[in-house]
């Protein structure tokens, strides 16, 4: 029995670059790009490693990203008396730029393929947390040698749920300062309201700088910006680094997704929607705190309630089922008869385990996760490389100081809010008596916990982290920081919930996945992308509007619609025009495209990826999805879905006539 | 066994000006109307017959109501060379004002109940034909007594489904005269695209002036225009003719609709709107002949699409079931036992006979009409009146030559493609061996049928039409014109039909019917308003946005959205700004409001009502509803459903900055 391959519709797949659709790409748009142009495009093509995407846009190390991207470093740049996400942040000379506390930015380098060796590293017949061990092992060493041979970050990534592996260098940047970036309520305009939706009117833009050796970068390649835009259906590329899809999940899977993860992430997304919504209650300068907590948490509430109603599309599920049992069916996935079975077994212990698997631990703050860090840090390096947890391998190591020894303030208040808020969520789930409970708690109330940990702890001072992490065991066991008891405390029952999961979860979807993987190679060859793993990946589309409820969605909006967007809700809450645009009517060419919608297959990690035309240049800045495309995490949404980007004249047309900055544009235009 | 009244919702119904909601809106508003606020209201609402409302705007005869309830008279004004609808109007003296062809507008003048004489006039136990035909002689005679004492339009219209009977008597007014309306391109602003939708950005206004004995009239009462509008939350009014509503339906009656009427009008409207389209294809003054249909046919499909999505709800159905098991449960309903067996009855009798009826008869265009009407003037008024027709009663003589004897120009190339159509539809849905069919074909082709009785015919001519109906049945009778034969030879079998039809259906329908609103009336009260019967009704409500979406609609709009919306699709089709408003846009304040929503409980016939404040100031005007309000005609939508309104300072705006009409102004400001 001949079984087809599931269809790929016309815009949909997230490439890597070592693969395009090159054949499909010359099919539909009658031109594919080259090797030359791809590597252009890679090497200019940036990771924000906080989550999101960039693009280098000219010769002196400028990037080019969403504000909403930058927005986690704009807050640690503000301070009570100067804050730059509400008011903006404006250099205007090289003196002015900002260093961000820890950004680290990525440029892939070079991408090989590892996956022989590394399925060498695991002997057939092993069972799922021994063949677990061994492969990371050999991952552990890969990246070692890698990084040792080249000294660049090296990072091996497992495409294909396990059926390839790739090593991934990069070069790094550390020294990003800030150039420029839109007052929120330009950049976010409509908040969370409008928040993944269109139309929309979103200056949600910012730019970087890169520096190495306190110079700017000279980037191998930068894309010129266009004012001009994307011209609707010619071909548009987009470069960037989607976070993750779960695309080639089993149904098992996936319905273990929809009843079990999903339900549980939006209750906990809201439940610290409701925490930090308290906390930013007490006072102006706790909202201004909190702010980008409370973005994030909206942001997480909203793209979840998508994917739940994605999850429950009957079409989605229908098509998923269809092609598993074709696939199942196929003569190829025999070898792999098993490995659904043992799958969904693996899934079914875990939604057994799943309330202790996810509150035996500490949910807090930055300064928990600091805590929680140093805890591990020195004792996990006591061990051989390649038996060590992933984000503690040598490789590892510098980019995680860069973010361990962060000198961006730390607000005590917040953090004690968060860690009372989640000690309250592991106490109610848990019960009482749970070990874990009895054991951070010590009797006492969430709150009165959070506070004794938080009031007397110097974790605050990076100063006072990196001593800790250099004295090793030692200091940390000796420490008396509350704290670092505290973690040290909850570190047990993480370290079990965390080996069993690996040992019983992953350990089994690894190697069942990659029976699965191997078995879709052999039915339906290679044609294929493989799930999002935060990493480079090229998408293609078009600009396009859409027929919606009836009516017609443009391809883009002007600036017209936002003075009449602002003017249409009078002004209120977060379709207030801030003054500085407000101020910029009679200057702005009203008609100047703002947004704009694409086909390109696209998710959370993407934010900031530049949309390149056929000739390389920087059309449009990708920002978000509609509400259409929120179902993306399981399947390309197709239909009205859609990509949404801020237009490249708007960013000129800002710069020009709203923020009057003459020498970056100066910059953009050389 | 008590049960309670369905619920009526905060702001719906349409309620006579007799039996206004008062304590309804005293309890929601803390505001209600007294008698000579009413009055006033009343005195200034005014009739468009050909389907609208509209309302005195000045003490000089202004009216002021929908561009596209005014499209009639405009494309009946326009000929090759002049395009009123494409271009616009614009008399800029009272000189320019012209004459309507056969626009008769009516403005209330008084309602007096009439329920007991109709109630009296059919002894019960008769059986539905008799009682129906007693029921309708009973009516003519009340109208011929009001027409002959007061001279005064009287009609005696039904309410509650045969559950009261009421005398209306209107000033009439035949001397409507064209003052000034948009180019279609404004006020149809977006097309059917837009239609039905909102966001909006429509200059969907056109003005008339009454006149009589030469001279403008002067109302007893008309609405100032209130440039500021209306603010969101306050009490607002609307007084208009919403042209009816299929809410006191029997499930039965419901399921008819859901399954055999509403598709059927869909299949058939889209028949016509592709024979329209063919036919406009022909040329550039097809297409201008051609309009108004093809935009009435557009504007059907969309709303019976949406009547078909609402009455497919399982919510509205669940609902209506409930209501009805509630009302049949009632202890008051003892006496209407059999009466909803009884509808279903007759509903069936019908559903078999459905095809035949419908299309045994002639669909053509206006000519048709004309033709049809009289071959049937001239054998009707020979019978005494209180045994015609409805539409052939003396007292409905005088609206019927207006308009049979109407000067406007017509297209005998439309209504032979129109006919050839019909014909068509006829012979494809009854069969070549139909009598009826044969009847009208006579062997010919369709097309050739029609040919052959619109290329010989001059009945184009009214004095023509105005002859045959004076020289009486041996006119008729001798003439030899093709299509008056053609409608001679379809008249029979259009009587039989209609017969059966009364008989049968309607008479079963009104008997039964009465006795449900009795049942209704005892057990819950008079506290409900009647369907809508293109008689004048007030609703109220506020003006309010929506959630939508995942985001907030908001509640108005403004001219900078209209610029927005037509860079946004590149100016393309029904999105490009015509010429005067393109070049307006340095004058305009673009900050003006444009259009906006309100809770109003509207439909069809509705177009054209004032909307008015607690002080009677005119803040908007109706011209639509959006998509989510399109299942109003079997229940008030509530939720995101509303009522779309040209905003009273868009109508100043637009006069001062784009069609520069200072006269029209002061007349407004007066």
């Amino acid at each position: 029995m001949k079984t087809s391959a599931p269809p790929i519709l016309p815009d949909e797949g997230m490439w890597t670059f070592e693969a395009p659709p090159l054949a499909r790409l010359r099919r539909e748009f009658g031109w594919a790009p080259d090797r030359p142009w791809l590597e252009r495009l890679r090497r200019a093509s940036v990771r924000f490693n906080d989550g999101g995407s960039g693009a280098f846009v000219s010769g002196q190390g400028l990037v080019l990203t969403n504000h909403h991207v930058a927005m986690g470093q704009l807050q640690k740049l503000s301070t009570a008396g100067r804050d730059c996400v509400k008011d903006g942040f404006f250099a205007r000379s090289r003196g002015q730029e900002r260093r961000c506390p820890d950004l680290e930015c990525n440029v892939l380098v070079s991408a090989t393929d590892m996956t022989r060796r590394v399925l060498r590293a695991v002997p057939p017949r092993l069972g799922p947390a021994e063949a677990n061990a061994r492969r990371k092992a050999e991952i552990s060493r890969i990246e070692k040698e890698s990084a040792e041979a080249t000294g660049l970050r090296s990072d091996v990534v497992e495409l294909y749920q396990g059926g390839q592996y790739w090593l991934y260098r990069y070069k790094k940047y550390t020294d990003l300062r800030l150039v420029m970036a839109p007052e929120a309520g330009a950049a976010f305009y409509g908040g969370d309201d409008d928040n993944f939706t269109y139309p929309r009117y979103a200056l949600d833009f910012a730019f970087f700088r890169a520096y190495e050796d306190g110079r700017p970068v000279r980037p191998k390649a930068f894309l010129p910006l266009e004012p001009s835009g994307p011209r609707p259906g010619e071909p548009l590329f987009v470069s960037g680094h989607p976070g993750g899809t779960d695309r080639l999940l089993t149904e098992a899977q996936l319905d273990f997704e929809r009843r079990v993860t999903v339900p549980a992430r939006l209750e906990r997304v809201r439940a610290m929607l409701g925490a930090v919504k308290s906390y930013q209650a007490r006072g102006a300068e706790q909202a201004r705190r909190g702010r980008d907590h409370r973005v994030n948490r909206e942001n997480a509430d909203k793209a979840l309630t998508g994917e739940a109603e994605g999850l429950s599309d009957p079409a989605l599920l229908a098509r998923k089922r269809a092609e598993e049992a074709a696939l199942r069916a196929a003569p190829a996935s025999r070898p792999a008869r098993s490995a659904w079975g043992r799958i969904a077994a693996a899934r079914g212990a875990y939604e057994r385990r799943f309330e202790r698997h996810t509150f035996r631990r500490l949910w807090g703050y930055r300064l928990t996760g600091f805590a929680d860090t140093i805890v591990r840090w020195v004792a996990e390096v006591q061990k051989p490389n390649e038996k060590r947890y992933e984000e503690f391998r040598d490789s590892a190591l510098d980019s995680l100081k860069h973010r361990l020894f962060s000198p961006a303030p730390v607000h005590l208040d917040l953090e004690e809010a968060m860690l009372a808020h989640g000690l309250a969520e592991s106490a109610r789930k848990l019960g009482a008596s749970d070990p874990f409970v009895r054991a951070v708690l010590r009797g006492r109330s969430p709150e009165r916990a959070a506070k004794e940990a938080l009031r007397g702890t110097r974790l605050a001072d990076p100063a006072v982290r990196r001593a800790l992490v250099e004295g090793g065991p030692r200091a940390v066991g000796s420490s008396s920081d509350p704290l670092l008891l505290l973690c040290r405390r909850a570190d047990p029952y993480y370290r079990a919930e965390r080996s069993w999961y690996e040992d019983r979860v992953e350990g089994t979807e690894r190697l069942e996945g990659r029976r699965i993987a191997e078995a879709r190679f052999k039915a339906w060859g290679k044609e294929a992308y493989p799930d999002a793993t935060f990493t480079l990946r090229l998408s293609h589309g078009r600009a396009e509007g859409y027929a919606w409820n009836k009516t017609l969605v443009p391809w883009k909006t002007t600036f017209n619609g936002l003075f009449d967007r602002a003017a249409s809700f009078d002004g209120q809450g977060a379709y207030a025009l801030p003054p500085r645009v407000h101020g910029a009517k009679g200057r702005l060419r009203l008609e100047t495209a703002l947004n704009f919608v694409s086909t390109h297959d696209i998710i959370g990690g993407n934010s900031g990826s530049p949309v390149v035309d056929r000739r390389g240049r920087y059309v449009g800045l990708i920002f978000d999805g509609n509400i259409q495309s929120l179902s993306a995490n399981y399947a390309y949404p197709g239909g009205a879905g859609r990509a949404v980007s801020v237009h490249a004249g708007a960013i000129r047309e800002a710069l020009r006539a709203v923020y009057r900055m003459p020498g970056l544009l100066r910059e953009l235009s050389a």
